[in-house]
């Protein structure tokens, strides 16, 4: 039997969980219905708890909608956390691999999250925030902390091919992941040591 | 005194010369006001012409806002048609020089369309639209009629790169258009090079 002091630790863990369950169902529902589709009910029903109990968690479906999102960064940040024992580019080559696997296993995620930029502000901000960490990462690990005013727009200019490559990937899937990779790579390199 | 067979074409050219007028208007108005603060008696006031003239030209907001958006890629289409008795780098090089000029001269409208892109699904549609005629003008000069799925998927990733870079470029202008132009045309040959 947990003694009083355990007892908050335990529920915490409980809550926790919880909220961690509800934004994986969050993932799994933004993906395969647009936002204006659903309701607090439907999202309720869907993760099999109380409406009131979702309400409790997440006090408006547009809160609910900015934690799906911000946990889908938070674990995309996570896995493209740089690892400083390798060179630089290999540094990039892992991050992108990380990356693009993310990306094919949530490709109708990724996919429907480029479309709901143009009707959710708060979409195109997060998008622009994830590029403006990773760009900062990149130019950190390639060139080092006093860039070049090219270089930075090099870099983050990018982060915007980064996207309409994989657009293009996700539409035809005709090059591997692999050239996908090597592609970006290559262009890095030879964008961002050009000034 | 005019024939009746010329009274028609007369009467065109004045509706045409009039529609003109009130598309530059437009280009005016949505720059420099949020689409939701206009009403069609603000757009009829600035134009200086009656409400029901304007409603005669264009049925709502919505069709003034996307005529208006069509005009000023009608623009930019015309500006950066290639001379194909250039080389093709030359070509590009040429398209670019008038499409950046374009961009400096319009940097508010078109930092503007960048935002709005977020909330109006036809200026995405618009940008997308604008991007894939262009990557096939590029793809045509640069490479010919048959691209590998790489080169293609590196010029429709380098236009998101163009505007990757113009949004730096206008945040900061601490480089000059020149050397923008030049990172730009660096980045494709080298990019749509390495498949």
């Amino acid at each position: 039997m947990p003694t009083r002091a355990q007892e908050p630790a335990y529920r915490r863990l409980e809550v926790d969980e919880r909220r961690r369950q509800l934004l994986a169902a969050g993932q799994k529902l933004f993906t395969e219905h647009a936002y204006s589709e659903l309701s607090m009910a439907d999202i309720a029903r869907e993760a099999g708890i109380s409406k009131a109990l979702l309400y409790h968690y997440f006090p408006s479906k547009r809160d609910f909608f900015e934690a799906t999102l911000a946990s889908a960064a938070a674990e995309v940040a996570q896995l493209t956390q740089p690892d400083p024992s390798l060179p630089p580019l290999e540094q990039i080559r892992a991050i992108l691999d990380h990356y693009l696997a993310w990306i094919e296993a949530h490709a109708q995620a990724y996919t429907k999250l480029l479309q709901s930029a143009t009707s959710h502000p708060e979409v195109s901000a997060l998008i622009q925030q994830v590029r403006d960490t990773t760009a900062q990462r990149i130019l950190d690990a390639l060139i080092g902390p006093h860039p070049t005013a090219t270089q930075r727009a090099a870099t983050r200019a990018w982060l915007w091919y980064i996207d309409g490559a994989l657009t293009d990937w996700l539409q035809h899937h005709d090059y591997t992941r692999t050239q996908l990779r090597e592609l970006l790579i290559h262009t890095l390199q030879a964008s961002a040591t050009a000034g």
